[in-house]
């Protein structure tokens, strides 16, 4: 039997190619599917089979593109239909061999109506099942996509399909998941390897039985990600790509582009081009949609940042759908311009110490509501959370005296003041190293 | 919580690093222990201790040197003492903690007297267990090590320590064994990529709930690697490297080195230097030790194989401790010496269709006992399993008509004519294909 669980990073988005024989099948590709091609033909394998488990809104998926490459049949939910234009409809009646493998659709709805989970079986005993967006480790998937008109029952049809559908598969059957913790598409997921139905649900703080006592837990509105919405509507139709080609290589800033810093925090703060938004290479599929439009043209500014961060940034931007990457400045664009004095900008950074000693200090604190504690030792807090701010800038003071700018270790901090100073914003500072190190310099051990 | 499973190809051997916090530990760390410095460090973990599930045997263990590059403390089992000149002696009493992880010791004899298993605790559940030699995918270490009179009581220990000790901790409990399928110290193990407590026990034909049945179906004495004794005390004293180093390339033979040549099997049988030992390069670590001391000097031959191949087979010989190389050659050696007409050797290779046609053909069959099966197309059979070729040579005819060799695929057979050949025997010729291709020619589907 071959089994790979391909980890695509930034995503944190699980898919899985299995095989047995020389025959496999793939779970949920990404958009990028040559890595599938190259990984089947070493071990000798034909793949025949594609499962999407929902039609997915976080990633691109490249069923249609890699079905294309092999032959391969696409597969997906027979139970719900958004407007696909491509994929054979299965259910529970259909039964898939591979080899000694058998994998049996599992109609598991919750975080989609149509959501299929995957029980594999191997001689004949269940093994493993691909839990999609159902299972996570330490989580389930969000339910709110429906709307708050929704919610309720969404989650309840979730209670059901874990306690009716995955649970009676028993304690040994490893759980494959398609998101691992840092996903979008869960909250609180937990850092964990590997897990089993067993594990998953001998925890009922984390899968109560109770119906009400789970829809009071899970029934939440989440912040959805702008990008998503392109994404959904682009899951309809066929995509994908060999590889994500690697970008042109600029050394002038292109006219008309977002100006998007993917260096590092402190040279950010430093120096940086005029109206450019600051995120780290590794957290652009977290943090760009919030505040770019798939639509726009990009450039990548990423003067001495690691090629390994720089490859991670362009396939993030594809396997998003942000399409107009103009082009990536990895080398030497910010020195020169230092050297020729033109005008670079900064971002003010405020030490704990100096910030202790205020005794007015407007502050956005920009982390999410559940992080936030009452006793956290915050001078005149407001709250506009990162993935809100670019609907809520007008909360933000513009006045002459600072406001201060504040998350956990000031990372999304800097993103918020690189946005708003985009705008127009020269009062902002950025809390160095945010509350973890306003805690330290208060002594408040946490 | 960081989890790796370190696989070492060539031995199958699977080590452990894992953490939680900034704390780690390694289970089972190999001989090349650089490799978990590295995956620590980057993961901004400190190891602070290292767990020997038993006194290995097949592998040379680089505790010490763990140890001693990062201040870690050996653990090793108090229940057997074989005379370990290093390690703190731990039982069942010991509990450690990482971060919110425990591990807890559980003696689990049969393999080894004193072998121990450790259960993983995540947040007070338990959650995997390093069974060592003890439980693998499919099969269980084998109790021959202390010999056919205490076979029938290792064997029954096995038993006890699988049903009374592993199957306990719950079936959804995952299982991270010391070896994967092809290893030499367990037999008929199953290519998986995980498995659970549940799905191990689940099929009792593997796992005979009955201990007499356990013991028919285990208490077997296989062939045991000469180099297994070597590494037995070895593993004794104090080991370990920082990296295996690449050794001399050498542009001429070395006097008085054994010739082992890692080369494609075609290209060995067209032509290679007089006296070489036929070896795959990825199969040093199953054959070697059958044929070579580990204090016999080697050269390995190695024209126009892949670099991955030759660092490969580099440390496997390291790792079994076969410490004397004297060299590689891996480039233009054999292609020279055929241009400057000095004297190559080669293998015959009898084609299916030839030996067909024969009417007699004495032929050494040397695969396992229970490969064998009596209707084999084969004329004339006698049996040397490859294992005991060097003690059973006077078994093969030395007369002027062909002795044709056999096995599988014609990888074994070539490995043992090169030996024959190399004790001066020029009546050998390997069938092409092996029993393979005689059944193909035959017309026979197995």
């Amino acid at each position: 039997m071959y089994f790979e669980q391909i980890k695509t990073d930034g995503l944190m988005q699980w898919s899985y190619l299995v095989g047995d024989g020389n025959e496999a099948f793939v779970i949920d590709p990404r958009l990028d599917m040559g890595v599938y091609l190259e990984k089947a033909g070493r071990a000798g394998l034909q793949i025949t089979a594609i499962f999407e488990t929902h039609r997915n809104e976080d990633i691109l998926v490249g069923s249609a593109k890699l079905a294309e490459r092999t032959g391969a049949t696409v597969y997906r939910s027979k139970y719900e239909d958004p407007g696909y234009t491509y994929g054979t409809p299965i259910g529970e009646e259909n039964v898939f061999t591979f080899g000694k493998l058998t994998l049996r659709p599992l109609h598991t709805p919750g975080h989609t109506l149509g959501h299929l989970s995957f029980a594999l079986y191997k001689d004949e005993h269940a093994y493993m099942v691909f839990t999609g967006d159902c299972l996570f480790y330490g989580g389930v998937g969000r339910t709110d996509f429906y709307g708050e008109e929704n919610l309720e029952k969404m989650t309840g049809l979730m209670h059901d399909s874990l306690f009716g559908k995955i649970r009676p598969l028993g304690d040994h059957v490893l759980v494959m998941p398609a998101h691992g913790a840092g996903s979008a598409c869960g909250d609180g997921l937990e850092e964990m390897p590997l897990s089993t139905v067993g594990r998953e649900f001998s925890d009922t703080a984390v899968l109560p039985p109770d119906k009400d006592a789970f829809i009071a837990l899970y029934g939440r509105i989440l912040h959805k990600n702008p990008a998503f919405e392109t994404m959904e509507i682009r899951n309809l139709q066929p995509q994908g790509l060999d590889c994500v080609p690697y970008p042109p290589v600029l050394t002038a800033l292109p006219a008309g582009a977002r100006r998007v810093d993917i260096r590092d925090l402190f040279a950010f703060s430093a120096a940086h081009y005029p109206e450019s938004l600051f995120i780290p290479g590794d957290l652009l599929s977290s943090y760009l949609g919030w505040f770019v439009e798939t639509s726009d043209p990009i450039v990548l500014i990423a003067d001495n940042v690691a090629e390994e961060t720089i490859r991670l940034a362009v396939a993030s931007l594809a396997r998003q759908g942000f399409d107009h990457l103009a082009g990536i400045m990895p080398d030497g664009g910010l020195s020169d311009a230092a050297g020729n004095a033109q005008t670079l900008a900064h971002i003010a950074l405020a030490s704990p110490e100096q910030y202790e000693k205020m005794d007015i200090a407007p502050t956005l604190d920009v982390r999410k509501e559940d992080e936030i504690e009452a006793d956290d030792p915050v001078i005149d807090r407001f709250c506009v959370p990162l993935q809100e701010l670019r609907e809520r800038t007008n909360e933000v003071p513009h006045t002459q005296e600072p406001v201060y700018v504040l998350c956990q270790s000031g990372e999304r901090a800097t993103v918020a003041a690189s946005y708003l100073a985009a705008l127009g914003r020269d009062n902002l500072q950025v809390i160095q190293g945010g509350l973890s190190a306003l805690e330290n310099a208060n002594g408040k051990a946490r």
